[in-house]
């Protein structure tokens, strides 16, 4: 079938591709000519009816949240709340990471609900499949993992995560020079595991042109997963880190090439004063094409509260260019996140967004701030409420307190500076 | 009296800065010497027996925590239990903010209460006094606004933040170049207000050798306050912040070398790129003054959370050197904070401070870091909760879930990335 990438190259802009360059206030043939370039995407299974949304170049940062279940705990109405939770934050996409028990029904589910794009990282399915059942992790085949990818394109995701830059000679690259914490995504260790265990190499690698295939039929965009992100400050940038990113590199050329829509995921844990330069290294060897970042995590100290770990690093890459930030919950490297942790995780993540769209220059994102200042100094709570990302909370914490004077805040009260500095013109 | 800064000048290393030192496991000398240049501060009153902190370079990044009342909300009780959130989270200061109630009982609770070093902004209480019992704020004599130093001097406070650089020039050059905002600190606004009114000059800024000799008899340590902080992104660095921080640059010059420890205010909001450069300004012009950043908040519209929004900044701008951020917790832009509020807005600075201590190479920072990785690896939950920045809220967090295996979290379960790695050597 012809994907969109297709059909932007022949000249078309899309009505999907219009629909989401209105939604970002930008000319629908500028956003076109960036999908087009491969710098930016916009991932929609060809039988999705979710919102467009596009990720990249000229586009507004966009934030991501994981969705999914683990053997520990399955509960198909908890990730329901927890999509509703996304949603309601700001989402512009989610991923169901589902694990634990029935992966199927819970991910059509999800895609069935959702209002925005929806990813997965389907070799989950099939390792946790086996893994549960009793079954040696080598038992798995390479047919059994593009059968998994082919199973959730089939059902209308919308991008998925394949861990195609963990190969024999990534893994060699990782050993040469030992980490603190190894492997820390679980697909990344997984599809090790399978590589050492079996010997063989990574058939996403291996076939990738296959995978290309697949993901024409379904025009599924593809998210080269960066199985060796690096797990601790300790670990980020090393050879393992940036072998994986340049094998990615190559592959999203590939795929771009063959009409497929492509990004490439990201760290993980990095320290503060890395951040910017490792962006731009990316976006140097993939000619420009969308990171997708998790966090980046600033310190690793910080469990309980590390949706602001990931705000910081979040802010500071997508500032230098990243374009799709994967949420951190406060619930990270401590338990699965609940519905509350969700909204806290995509609340921080939009934070961390906007203040890089204010940096990228994203039309309205400095307007939207100018308006609030404005709004401030009139001390007009109705617009202040109305412009906040979140103007339930805005409304909700304001009432909580009694004002003497309603168009003050209980922070100052009389000693208003922004009412006692109009007094005299200032 | 002799100051510690005079008493360093001759060649001692006092006490409190051996204390000082040992806690930052750097040498005593190293600090002494770096209050000598005046680039590090040891805010301590004479009459203090609290812990000895240090603020500058070469010393960990520290944390403050705005307390008071208003008249709206003026309760002892909430104010003692906020200071214990503020102490119990970790921060390095306190500042007792306080306009409503009865001013003087609470800063004296305060102080006796506090471990930390406290500080006030004496002229709230000047200006407070007047406008709370009718009277115009112009009746407000210069004298009044120096008894009010001298008072809080007197009772033991820390360190003071003062509105110097609040004069007849900067206001003009405020006025020559409008703000959205205006004037959003309280201690500014009331300054400007009483100078328009008046029409005289800011008696701190006119009779600085006064305020410095106030200082010297209670070994206070000035804070040069940025009345003129801006309070919306798109007034960040205009003529007027930047005229005032020239001021507080050459009067901070002034005190240090009358033997007065000395540190510079700053913002406020401003946009995530231009922190790094105003901070970098800050330390040309006052040769390395320590640096007590507000924020920065990197984006206007996140009221409700702006705790997260200063955390982005503080790490960017502590990153590139600045030495003490003022938290903002969750109730800013809406309310006073509670308890509550105080323990996250610290969290979350001290997340910023370590975040940015790792890039400084502080002694100790990316060792912590390193340790809580190594934990993570070996799954040894005890140790994570001990070297995280909040172990109660680790083992609280843990405690919530079930696990069928207490050694792997409950977010992946039995696929744990690092378990499966660490089967293949990984």
């Amino acid at each position: 079938m012809t994907t969109l990438l297709d059909r932007i190259r022949s000249g078309a802009v899309p009505a999907t591709v219009a629909a989401a360059a209105d939604a970002e206030h930008i000319a629908p043939q500028a956003l076109a000519e960036a999908i087009a370039r491969g710098t930016a995407v916009l991932p929609r299974n060809a039988a999705s009816r979710r919102r467009p949304v596009a990720v990249g170049a000229g586009t507004s940062t966009k934030v991501n949240a994981n969705l999914g279940t683990s053997p520990d705990s399955a509960d198909l109405t908890a990730e329901l709340r927890k999509l509703e939770a996304a949603v309601r934050a700001g989402a512009d996409a989610v991923m169901d990471l589902s694990t634990g028990g029935d992966i199927d029904a819970t991910r059509r589910e999800i895609l069935a609900r959702s209002p925005v794009p929806v990813g997965t990282v389907p070799v989950y399915q099939a390792f946790a499949q086996a893994v549960c059942s009793g079954r040696d992790i080598a038992t798995v085949t390479a047919d059994d993992l593009f059968r998994a990818v082919e199973r959730h394109a089939a059902d209308g995701v919308d991008f998925a995560t394949i861990h195609c830059g963990v190969t024999r000679a990534t893994i060699a690259a990782l050993r040469a020079r030992p980490r603190i914490c190894g492997i820390v995504s679980r697909g990344g260790a997984l599809m090790a595991e399978w590589i050492v265990r079996t010997g063989r190499e990574n058939p996403f690698f291996e076939r990738f042109d296959e995978l290309i295939e697949l993901a024409r039929t379904h025009d599924l965009t593809l998210s080269l997963g960066d199985g060796l992100r690096p797990g601790a400050l300790a670990d980020a940038n090393d050879d393992g880190q940036l072998a994986e990113l340049q094998v990615l590199a190559d592959l999203a050329v590939r795929a771009h090439t063959a009409g497929v829509q492509v990004i490439l995921e990201g760290p993980g844990h990095m320290r503060l004063d890395l951040i910017a330069d490792h962006v731009r290294h990316q976006k140097r060897i993939t000619g420009g094409k969308p990171y997708y970042l998790l966090g980046p995590l600033v310190t690793d100290i910080a469990a309980g509260y590390d949706h602001i770990t990931c705000a910081i690093g979040g802010a500071i890459a997508a500032s230098a260019g990243a374009d799709f930030i994967c949420y951190v919950t406060p619930a990270e490297h401590l338990r699965l996140p609940d519905a509350e942790d969700v909204y806290a995780g995509v609340m921080a993540s939009r934070i961390a967004a906007h203040a890089a769209d204010i940096v990228k220059g994203v039309p309205g994102a400095w307007e939207r701030d100018r308006a609030m200042s404005e709004a401030r100094k009139a001390l007009d709570w109705d617009r202040q409420a109305a412009l906040a990302l979140d103007p339930d909370r805005v409304r909700s914490e304001r009432a909580r307190v009694a004002l003497r004077d309603p168009k003050v805040c209980a922070m100052c009260g009389p000693f208003c500076a922004m009412k006692e500095s109009s007094k005299v013109g200032l």
